[in-house]
């Protein structure tokens, strides 16, 4: 398959939303005018999008919310779970472990990691909170595939260098600093900050 | 000035933080080379993006990090502070209060709206939490520019169509859910799992 860039493979993960919710709700079809509305992009580049992986509406019809929601699935790599790990029981830490939304998406967090002794060897919400330096043997025996970091800025490079050399190709990265990577793994950086201040620039130009 | 496209805004904001950086490591210039390597662009599109609010660099010298922050500064709205309320007092809600980055950037949590009579009456991290239904007077008292929408996806939508009632124009919204708002309202979603599903995507096909 053709590598597909960034903002479309954001546009499908968002598509992937809108199916599972009109699912939800016993539509059958969709057009790429309802998925474009709900969206706000244009239908042209909905049906771009989607014609990239071949041909899945039908003049007229729409197309099939359940048969399109399991190609995206597919492509995105959703019709399964991944083993994640959280490093960091901080308070944002905290709050991922409890974010609902992962689980259901299919991401499963295994273990938290925490290099403070004081919050290790106990559970929450049945995942165990264990020191980070038993990450080498956790991260194999539990087929971690996924890291995610909440630990302070400046311990992040350091933390994702650790995860790096135990052979973890992915992490999303809540430290708000910028981070460097090897070839063939990638970070993707939640940075809550930069949607407010897309809102401060409409408050301030509008 | 022209209307900037909102990956454009993302990437001021980027910048943003680089030069923030920078200048907190004492460096008086930047090239746009090193602010496109920072950030993952091409230098090109750093040029572009800078050049499209006059002429900050000087060949062979770079940026002057101090001026160029400021001018970004100004563009975006945050050499300023911004009212912002906060809406359920949930996990999610918890940790965003507790999330120093927003003060930081100058989105200052002036109060808590929470429906759950319960959890109102008290403060957080000097921050009082009152019932939704109190909304209106406060709203005004402190000025409240952006609201911040932490509640269950289902209350989402109503929640949001109360503040626009209310006057609030901006809103960053953390339920997973599909939200309409009128014309000259901007909400700006938050969701954590897209990102999750990128690295999905990128670990299924790499």
């Amino acid at each position: 398959m053709k590598k597909i860039s960034e903002s479309t493979v954001k546009r499908l993960s968002q598509y992937y939303r809108i199916l599972t919710d009109q699912i939800e709700k016993g539509r059958e079809t969709i057009s790429s005018h309802k998925i474009a509305e709900i969206n706000q992009v244009t239908a042209a580049q909905v049906r771009k999008d989607l014609s990239f992986f071949g041909s899945f509406g039908k003049r007229g019809l729409g197309y099939n919310t359940v048969a399109l929601r399991k190609k995206i699935g597919d492509i995105l790599g959703l019709n399964r779970t991944w083993n994640v790990a959280l490093v960091g029981y901080g308070n944002i830490g905290r709050a991922l472990l409890k974010y609902d939304e992962f689980r259901k998406q299919g991401f499963l967090f295994q273990v938290v990691f925490e290099a403070d002794e004081n919050k290790t060897g106990r559970t929450d919400g049945g995942v165990e909170i264990v020191h980070t330096k038993d990450a080498p043997s956790i991260v194999a025996s539990k087929e971690i595939e996924i890291v995610i970091i909440a630990v302070p800025a400046r311990e992040a490079q350091k933390v994702i260098d650790y995860f790096i050399d135990l052979g973890v190709r992915a992490f999303l990265n809540f430290a708000t600093t910028s981070i460097h990577v090897p070839e063939g793994v990638v970070v993707k950086n939640e940075n809550m900050s930069i949607e407010l201040e897309a809102l401060s620039y409409f408050l301030t130009n509008e």
